[in-house]
C-alpha cells in the first residue's frame, strides 16, 4: 500500500456495497482498510462474503468505532437514507472524505448541514450517482451537446423505475425509504439526468401530475410523474417518471431543435464492458415520406478495461480530488456537493408539489 | 382493369398525395382514375409529375366534378383539414368510399357528421394513420401484449415532433392547421398510439402541461404536451407530446408491469423494407447491479416486398373492405371509425384543456 493509496471504511454493510467492494478491489490507488455495521453479525457475513480477510480489515459493530480508526481517510455511506445525514456530518467532523450513496440526504436541509461540516472540515464530498462518471456520458456530452448536433434542447422524458413485488410494497416506510419515498429513491435519477442534460440550470418550476401519483398504505410515494420547465423564455420542458410498480426501466431521451438522443439504460449500462447511445441530427422524413433521411446513428463505448466501469471511474475521481486535498495542492471541489444539492431541491419541490395536490411548484 | 379493382379518385393534389398514387399503382387491385383540385394547374401538374396518363386519369379542376364520376368508386381526401369533413360528407353522399388524410375532421362534431353521412350511404370510412396497419404494429401486439409479457400497462411516453424553419411557424393559421394546430396535426399520432396501446380504452381525463404549451401570433398551438389518465384502480398514465419546434421524433415507449418496448420510429419506419421493436420481459439489475439480467431482445420485421408497405397494408385492408360491400357480403366496418372518433375525441380533451388553463378535463 503506497503513500497515495486511499484507505476507505464502510459506513453500513448492506449488500449492494459488494459492488464498491469489488471497484475498490480492482482499484490500483484505494483499498479498504474497515468496515462497520449496527449489526458485528451483519459486518462479519459481510466481510467474509467479500473475501476481506481480518487481517487487513477491520470489522466495527459501529459506526463511532469505524471513524475513530485515524488509519481511515474516507468512507462510503450505505445505511438507510434516514441516517446518512447525521453520520455524513458525524464522519466529516472526524476528518473523513465522504461517499455516500445516493440519495444522500432525506431534503436539500440536510445536504446543507453535510456540505457545511464537509467545508468546515476541509473534506471531499461525493454522492454515488455512478452514471455521471460513466466514459458515455462525457462522450453525449461532446458529441452531441458541445458540437452544437442536439441544438436547444425542447424536451426530456426519463424514467426511473423497478418492480418491487407487491408483498414488498406495504413494507416501503418513510423509515426505510425517506420522506420522498420513490421520488429520493428512484426519481433522483430522471431529476438529474434533466439538470444534467441542462448543464445544471435550475428550472424555474415543477409540477407533479395527479394522475401519477401512488401510494402505499402507510403514504409511501410509490409511482410519481412530473414536469420540470428550464427557462423563461425559449423554454425546455422535462417528463420525470419514477415508479416501484413497472419492470425496470431507465430511459433518457432528449429532443433538441437540431437533433435528438436516446439511451434505455443511463443508469446501469446493459454490460458492463460496453455501452452505446443513439442520436439522429437534422433528421426528416424522406421524399413522399417513405422513411427517414437517414439512420440512428449508434456510438459505442468501450469500457472493457477493469478501471473502465462507471465505478472505477467515479472511484478514481474521487481518490484523484482526495489526494490533491491531502497533498495540500487542492481544496474540497465543491462541484459535487453542488450537484447533489440541485438534484435535492428538485426532488424536494417534487415532492412538495404532491403534497399540496400536485399544484405548481416554483423555484 | 378486372371487376374486383377498386377505382380511386383523389380530391386533392397536395405533393405528399403522390405517396398514395404510387401505393395504388404497386397494388394489384386498386387503380387511380381521376384527381381534382381547385385549380386545374396543381391538379395538371401533378398529373405530369406522378405519371398519370390523360388517357387512364382524369384531371379535374373541382372536387364536385370527380365527385359526379359515376366511375369512382372511392376517394382519398387530402384537401387542408378545415374542409375535409365538408367534403367527406358530399363525397359520402355522392356513394364514394372514404379514405381521409389524418387528421380527417377539425373536432369530434364533425367525425360524427362524417359518420353519419358514411352509415346513411353505406360507404366505408377509414382515416389515413398508416402505422396502424404496419405488419410491426401487429407483430408488438402479439408479442408484447397478447403474450403478457408487458403485463399491464403502468406507463407510456409518445411523441411527433417535426422542425418547421421559424419563418414558416407565423404562416401555420388556424385555417391551414385546423382549431387544434399542432395538437391535431402531430397530436394525433401519440395520443392514437396511447389509445392503441390501452386497446381503445377512454381515458378518463387528460390535462395539458401548462409549461409545454407554445403558440404563434395568431394564437395557433406549435408545442404541447399532456397527461392522459387510463383507468380508476389500476391506473395507466400517458404522455403525449407534440411540436413543430423539435427535430424530427417519433418515440413510443410502453412501460408495463412486466416488461417495457420502445419504437423511435413508430410513425413511419426509418426504412420501407424493414421495421423493428425493441423490448424486455423480466428485466432487473444483474447481480451487484454492474449491468441488467438481460440485453433487449429485438424484433425485425421483413416488409420488403412491394405489398408489405404500411401504404400498402393500409390500402389492402380498405380495398378488401369495400369489395365486400360492392360484392353485398358485408356492411361498413365501423371499427375505422370509432377509431378516428375516439382519438379526435381526445384531441379535442387537450385541446379543451389548453384553452381553459390546462385544467383537467374529464371525459
Amino acid at each position: 500500500m503506497g503513500d497515495n493509496t486511499l484507505r476507505f471504511g464502510l459506513l453500513g454493510c448492506i449488500r449492494f456495497a459488494s459492488k464498491f467492494v469489488r471497484t475498490v478491489t480492482q482499484s490500483s490507488n484505494a483499498v479498504i482498510i474497515a468496515i462497520s455495521d449496527p449489526s458485528i453479525e451483519t459486518a462479519n457475513t459481510f466481510a467474509a462474503a467479500n473475501n476481506l480477510s481480518p487481517e487487513t480489515v477491520s470489522v466495527y459493530g459501529s459506526y463511532e468505532e469505524l471513524l475513530n480508526d485515524p488509519r481511515v481517510d474516507a468512507v462510503y455511506l450505505t445505511m438507510p437514507v434516514t441516517q446518512r445525514a447525521k453520520w455524513a456530518v458525524t464522519a466529516a467532523e472526524k476528518k473523513k472524505h465522504l461517499l455516500v450513496e445516493k440519495p444522500p440526504a432525506q431534503n436539500a436541509a440536510e445536504i446543507d448541514k453535510i456540505v457545511e461540516a464537509c467545508e468546515s472540515n476541509g473534506v471531499q464530498f461525493m454522492d454515488g450517482t455512478i452514471w455521471l462518471h460513466h466514459k458515455r456520458t462525457v462522450n453525449i456530452r461532446e458529441t452531441m451537446f458541445d458540437s452544437g448536433l442536439l441544438g436547444d434542447i425542447r424536451h426530456m422524458y426519463s424514467t426511473m423505475t423497478t418492480l418491487v413485488p407487491e408483498q414488498v410494497l406495504e413494507r416501503l416506510t418513510k423509515e426505510a425509504m425517506g420522506l420522498a419515498g420513490a421520488i429520493g429513491e428512484l426519481g433522483w435519477y430522471p431529476i438529474g439526468a434533466a439538470l444534467w442534460a441542462m448543464s445544471y440550470q435550475m428550472p424555474v418550476s415543477v409540477k407533479a401530475l395527479p394522475s401519477s401519483v401512488a401510494t402505499n398504505s402507510v403514504g409511501t410515494i410509490l409511482s410519481c410523474s412530473a414536469s420540470l420547465q428550464f427557462g423563461s423564455t425559449e423554454t425546455a420542458t422535462a417528463i420525470v417518471h419514477c415508479s416501484f410498480l413497472s419492470q425496470l426501466s431507465t430511459d433518457l431521451a432528449i429532443s433538441g431543435s437540431k437533433g435528438s438522443t436516446h439511451m434505455n439504460d443511463y443508469v446501469i449500462p446493459y454490460k458492463e464492458d460496453t455501452a452505446w447511445f443513439e442520436y439522429t441530427s437534422g433528421a426528416k422524413f424522406a421524399e413522399m415520406h417513405i422513411g427517414w433521411n437517414m439512420m440512428p446513428e449508434r456510438v459505442t463505448v468501450d469500457c472493457s478495461g477493469t478501471e473502465e466501469s462507471q465505478e472505477a471511474t467515479m472511484l478514481r475521481e474521487f481518490v484523484r480530488l482526495v489526494q490533491g486535498i491531502k497533498r495540500g495542492d487542492s481544496e474540497a471541489d465543491p462541484r459535487w456537493q453542488e450537484i447533489s444539492k440541485k438534484t435535492q431541491l428538485v426532488v424536494d419541490a417534487v415532492k412538495k408539489s404532491v403534497d399540496i395536490g400536485c399544484e405548481v411548484v416554483y423555484l
